[in-house]
């Protein structure tokens, strides 16, 4: 049986998991590889940190050394970040190695130019870890779905917004204050920039998007919305009417064959399968033309789930490596146009503080039809000398509902646009 | 780029869709294909059958003349049933000819003979359709999961069963009514036998159990109990404490790294995330070492649904074949045993009608101490001269609770065991 050799660069949370799961193995991975699988050399930063059943002597810091070593055959990265990781890849699959990698915004920056290197090498590239942690979404929409036409994927894809946001829903608490508390859990970082204002989804909307679509989609074209401006009233609308607010990234086919591809604050029924995806979980939701509505449900960050999906790379590079075969490689043959945001049709959730008299509702609601959006529902409740004005509407372009939300906050009938969030997701 | 001739056995339902899918195909196929995909026969029962859509001349009675066909490469398998489909997909394999069946009933009892041919002769087996419909579920378990441990695998794997009990559960109404209505609504066939005493869930619980734990496991090793003993009172009950009734296929690693493989019907919390799959849709619960939990959700039956998986199937093969490889081949290197299903321990929980006087509970107390099962909680509510005790008890062998039972039933404090029904699945 053959000996594949493993090199690592990057040797944090994930990395550690990594190495201790291929390094205490009994005899599965072999058995199920078709080879054995040995880890030589694992590049890091900082070679005296303590990594507990990690032997020193797998240890460099000479990241180099490991994508030119002639013996190395596979190179895992979890280094993360773009620069070296990207010169590295790029070196490693020049030099006839195949590549697993969990780094999302490596891909969603330069995957077009990854993908290109993986092709002209003969060698696989491989990322299941790089979205959805644990969850396997990508293989299965190369492999798998791929039989099938992709209409639409929304994707609750970062648990650090989802814990906020699930908290915020149950507890009726300020953002604020929950983020403080998932600071202190740890489920979200000191800085919570990446998280919380989507730019960390919006990498992954890029990879699902490219993969459901067959086009490249690079994070630069996912339009991008957080949740820092999310309240705890925002909250309780949502509630009173049904829905549960969520960050979903979200790559849809529109009516003139582009790719609608963004992340932001939606509201969604509380009977969709995706509303009940709670805490850190995430959950990739997938409407297909013949399959209808999938679901895939896990957990979509930690070492030991990242470590899962690379882990499973791992087997299948190297059933290819002892194979003498290369799994299926990048497919961007449809190569899809991206749609301007301001042409993406959503339904809106729009929230107006109002003065309670007579014609307002009649002004608002020409304020609406002058920009050709069309209202579905309205509540309106008075509170004293205001009434706060709940305007759901039918699908609207962002262009248009732009234009009618500049107007209402021009118009002296509105004291204030409380908030304007969008609405997705009819319930089966 | 090479043209790859496909035959295709049988033509129902999931053939109608895949010989529509695959003769009006602009080209996606191809390009993700890396070949030409061509269906050039297929064999069915009645020629004269109105199939739309489907050019008379590519129908055949003679399904002999497909799988010795030379020039034909890979053999679609849509007729079901054990016998002629084994023959046939035998003789297919012999040819050299890759084969993709839907057939869950076949794979379950001569899976081993179908392994052991495509593995001599050289040609991928492929079979995701046959369990879960258009779900991705046994693709992910044989590429990806497979860098994990799975300890085990929780799903409702038949629709039509999970569509009565989501009508028993909203209704309140009885078994023997919502059956009439799924028949009525052709979610139930005429001679439901298969479906609601959970043979078909069986059939898939082998399938899954094989993958998941590297093994052979056939449906004769399914412990086997449908749901037509489920009452009105059973579901109300299960409400009561927060928990709903569905019918699992389970498959896990038991303490002494056994397969414990069953069907029945289960009580789960409501907050577990297999709870809300209602109607007709199927689920798969995953539990594995590093990943955690794992949900796959989405439709398990229909021509739409089943011929996505078959078409994804299909691509892979096609990609194979154009690429000169194949895929990963059966893997049950660590045949394990099937446990006794008198020795695999779950939770019960036992509804009892018993005699409402002093020293009851203690003597049923005493019943099921005696047998070594202990319990987690009692309910009891009087009516009269009866009282209703509602046992659960932790976790006990089916061994063990099997003499508790028979005692209870003999004992005359206790006027009737109302039911038996076993418990799974710890809210996260």
């Amino acid at each position: 049986m053959k000996t594949l050799q493993i090199g690592m660069l990057g040797c944090g949370n994930v990395g550690v998991e990594v190495a201790r799961l291929l390094t205490s193995d009994s005899g599965d991975f072999k058995a199920r590889a078709g080879a054995e699988l040995e880890l030589v050399k694992i590049a890091v930063k900082d070679m005296e940190k303590a990594r507990p059943g990690i032997a020193k002597k797998l240890l460099t810091s000479d990241s180099d050394s490991i994508v030119n070593d002639a013996d190395i055959e596979i190179i895992i990265e979890v280094m993360g970040g773009i620069e070296p990781a990207r010169k590295l890849l790029l070196t490693a699959m020049k030099n006839g190695k195949s590549v697993i990698t969990a780094n999302k915004a490596l891909l969603a920056k330069h995957g077009a130019e990854l993908y290109d290197a993986a092709s002209a090498n003969g060698v696989d590239l491989y990322y299941e870890a790089s979205v959805g942690g644990a969850i396997p979404i990508l293989r299965p929409l190369r492999d798998s779905i791929v039989g099938d036409h992709v209409t639409r994927i929304m994707g609750i894809v970062n648990g650090t917004t989802n814990y906020i946001l699930t908290k915020m829903d149950e507890n009726g608490s300020a953002f604020a204050d929950v983020l403080k508390e998932a600071q202190a859990l740890g489920y979200a970082e000191a800085d919570p920039t990446a998280d919380i204002e989507g730019h960390d989804a919006a990498a992954k909307a890029a990879i699902l998007a490219g993969l459901a679509f067959h086009s490249r989609v690079s994070v630069d074209d996912v339009f991008c919305e957080g949740i820092s401006g999310i309240t705890a009233t925002d909250i309780s609308v949502a509630k009173a009417i049904d829905h549960v607010i969520k960050l979903l990234a979200i790559a849809e086919l529109t009516s003139d064959n582009k790719i609608s591809v963004r992340v932001h604050p939606t509201l969604i029924p509380r009977a969709h399968p995706l509303a009940s995806v709670r805490n850190a979980f995430n959950a990739v939701f997938v409407e297909a033309e013949s399959a209808g509505e999938l679901m895939f449900y896990g957990r979509g960050a930690g070492g030991e789930p990242t470590a899962s999906a690379i882990l499973g790379d791992l087997i299948a590079v190297a059933r290819h490596k002892s194979g003498g075969s290369l799994g299926a490689g990048e497919s961007a043959y449809a190569d899809l146009e991206i749609a301007a945001i301001s042409s993406v049709k959503t339904r809106y959730l729009i929230r107006l503080n109002v003065a309670d008299r007579p014609g307002v509702l009649a002004t608002v609601a020409q304020i609406f039809a002058s920009h050709n959006v069309s209202i579905q529902t309205v509540r309106q409740s008075g509170r004293g000398e205001d009434a706060e004005l709940i305007v759901m509407t039918h699908g609207a372009s962002d262009a248009s509902l732009s234009a009618t939300v500049k107007e209402l906050a021009g118009h002296d009938v509105v004291k204030s646009v409380e908030s304007v969030i969008r609405v997705e997701g009819a319930t089966s």
